[in-house]
């Protein structure tokens, strides 16, 4: 296949200066004075400096979906996602996916593969999220949340899921761009998430 | 379908007091004080305030998305993704969409449709991304740049977009977002963006 080429044109632009200008504890805001290569051009530009996030598709035995019902500071409403969170320092994206999912639901992972990352919003965010594939699934027991969470957890039938996407119920850009690499990965080419298990 | 119930137990926190930190030209870092009516507690919250932003599909007659190419201060490096940009005040999302595609690329757009929406991150940011979809693409001339975008246009043939996602060439989260309304709305079910035109 004929990807498109690197544009020719296009390059970094080089970094004269960087600030901190609030610690928001979950992540730091930055402020950084660039220049273009091509044009000579300077500009302060603002960013959100994060650990990486991950979140988890947790797929059961029955193949059901666990998805997490929770209110969001944010946008200030109720959303359905499924669990994730941030990475902590000396984790592994597969490690925290393990562990967000273990807190959040109380089900332990067999099984844990990357399907895929993605950038938040590369234009002001400087992390990644990655999106594990979650399988092998035992109830442990409870949650185990952090002061500020209240979460309900859901099951939802796979074969459910367009559907659920179709009717707008899934909001969060994060969980839509983590079910496309579920769609593209496990869905029509099953034979990926197969290999990378094995 | 048995859509989740939304959960009983899931409440919206009260808004206690509300503090811009920061203004960041393209967005305003603020602080929220909130508390739990199911817990009492309290607690302060950082997030994102900004206007909508649009992301659009645009797709030639001869089958081709409009891909741009440009360099973004957040993530510090080149990304590949389609035109968008900020919702301004008194526009709507098509309307937003049309100039971006016209700026961006030079396209001007005969059909501009919505193909679903998504909140950018619901944790720590306000607002909506609008996925448009554009079609009766015409040439208008060149691009018309704000003062620090560079920004190169790349055509890609529809059938290729899957190996390109599959690729790991396609990083933006809103991006990926902005192809999974694409393909359900338009590929899985293509009946839907014609009524919706219509």
């Amino acid at each position: 296949m004929a990807l498109p080429e690197p544009g020719n044109g296009i390059v970094p632009w080089r970094t004269i200066a960087r600030e901190e200008l609030a610690d928001c504890r979950v992540f730091t805001l930055k402020k950084v004075t660039r220049e273009s290569p091509t044009t000579g051009r300077r500009g302060e530009f603002f960013y959100i400096d994060s650990n990486d996030w991950v979140n988890v598709v947790a797929v059961t035995e029955a193949k059901e979906l666990v998805l997490i019902r929770q209110y969001r500071h944010g946008s200030d409403e109720i959303t359905l996602e499924i669990p994730g969170g941030i990475v902590d320092h000396g984790e592994t994206p597969a490690d925290a996916a393990r562990r967000e999912l273990l807190e959040e639901t109380g089900f332990e992972a067999g099984t844990v593969v990357e399907l895929g990352r993605v950038r938040p919003n590369p234009a002001i965010i400087d992390n990644w999220t990655y999106t594990l594939l979650a399988t092998d699934l035992s109830r442990r027991g409870d949650q185990s949340l952090d002061d500020h969470e209240e979460i309900e957890v859901e099951l939802l039938p796979l074969a459910e899921l367009d559907q659920l996407l179709r009717a707008g119920e899934i909001t969060h850009a994060l969980v839509v761009s983590a079910f496309l690499w579920y769609k593209l990965h496990c869905i029509d080419n099953p034979a990926h998430a197969v290999e990378q298990a094995q």
